[in-house]
């Protein structure tokens, strides 16, 4: 008898490699252990741009990507900037948005729940009182980020949030992360 | 007597605006309140779409970009995407990276302080234990984050430091952001 293969995918994640990632990460903590990295280099005023290429995974390399990723950062003319790109605190919305919906969509499909859309709207305030040091009460970040979700899927409101509460992005913007910055003088 | 005009200009930031700025948000503390947006759309497995334009300021809206910041992101296959863009993690470096850069350039303009040049790498290291909910003990999002700064200039290295100190988004990774998500079936 011939045996046929059938790949399962469910929201476009494939749920049987996904199964098999599961496992060989119980049997081996190790394999978990990813290094994300990103270069970034100032152009002028507020635009500076990040290249990202390489990570590692369980201490291998991954050089998989040919060309890197280029993504420019600049400020609004309100803000001083010449605007060739969104500002960071723009792009920690979208790592949120992007981290919050690929959570959702992994989780479910491990689940076997389909997703027909997923769209979300994000607002942030920001008080730039913190930022030009101005006040010491105010803080310099978001005082507030509010995630409102459109979702098509029969799967209950409550089991949405829940598989969404795996994002490692939501932790890092609720929860402290060390950040440590060391600084060489050329 | 004729009265010239100089625009003073240091590390590419108009510092005669930014101390009007700096003066009106003194003397009318609402002027500093701003609220950045991100609308993200998902694509299919791990690839989604991000649009940013529209932000306020003092409860004005801000209209001036004329077509939106479009970013995508995705997962390389090992993390079984299909590598369309950075993945959530590494847009949080990026932010990080770029918040930092930004800090340290304005707050060094408004000193007087030239800068030369900026770069910096930055590391962050994440166990998807904590993605794939198979360890409690493990977090879901980055253990650490290393940056590590080469920067061409006269000032000393414990003042670059302090004024990279400023950032939001070094504020946002550090310490709890409030996150709220609603979500609604359609």
């Amino acid at each position: 008898m011939s045996q046929a293969t059938i790949t399962a995918t469910i929201n476009g994640v494939n749920v049987d490699r996904m199964g098999e990632m599961i496992q060989a990460v119980q049997q081996n903590p190790n394999l978990g252990t990813f290094q994300f990295r990103a270069k970034n280099r100032w152009m002028m005023g507020a635009h500076n741009c990040s290249t990202i290429q390489s990570f590692s995974a369980a201490g291998e390399e991954y050089t998989t990507r040919k060309t890197p990723f280029v993504l420019d950062s600049d400020e609004p003319p309100v803000l001083l900037g010449t605007d060739q790109g969104a500002n960071p605190y723009e792009f920690v919305l979208h790592a949120l948005a992007a981290g919050l919906t690929t959570s959702l969509v992994y989780h479910a499909a491990a689940r076997g729940i389909h997703l027909e859309s997923v769209e979300s709207e994000l607002e942030g305030d920001l008080d730039v009182q913190g930022f030009l040091g101005l006040s010491e009460k105010v803080r310099r970040g978001y005082k507030e980020i509010r995630v409102h979700f459109a979702i098509k899927s029969d799967a209950p409101e409550e089991q949405l949030n829940e598989l969404m509460r795996f994002s490692p992005v939501l932790d890092i913007v609720s929860n402290p992360v060390p950040v440590s910055i060391k600084i060489d003088k050329l």
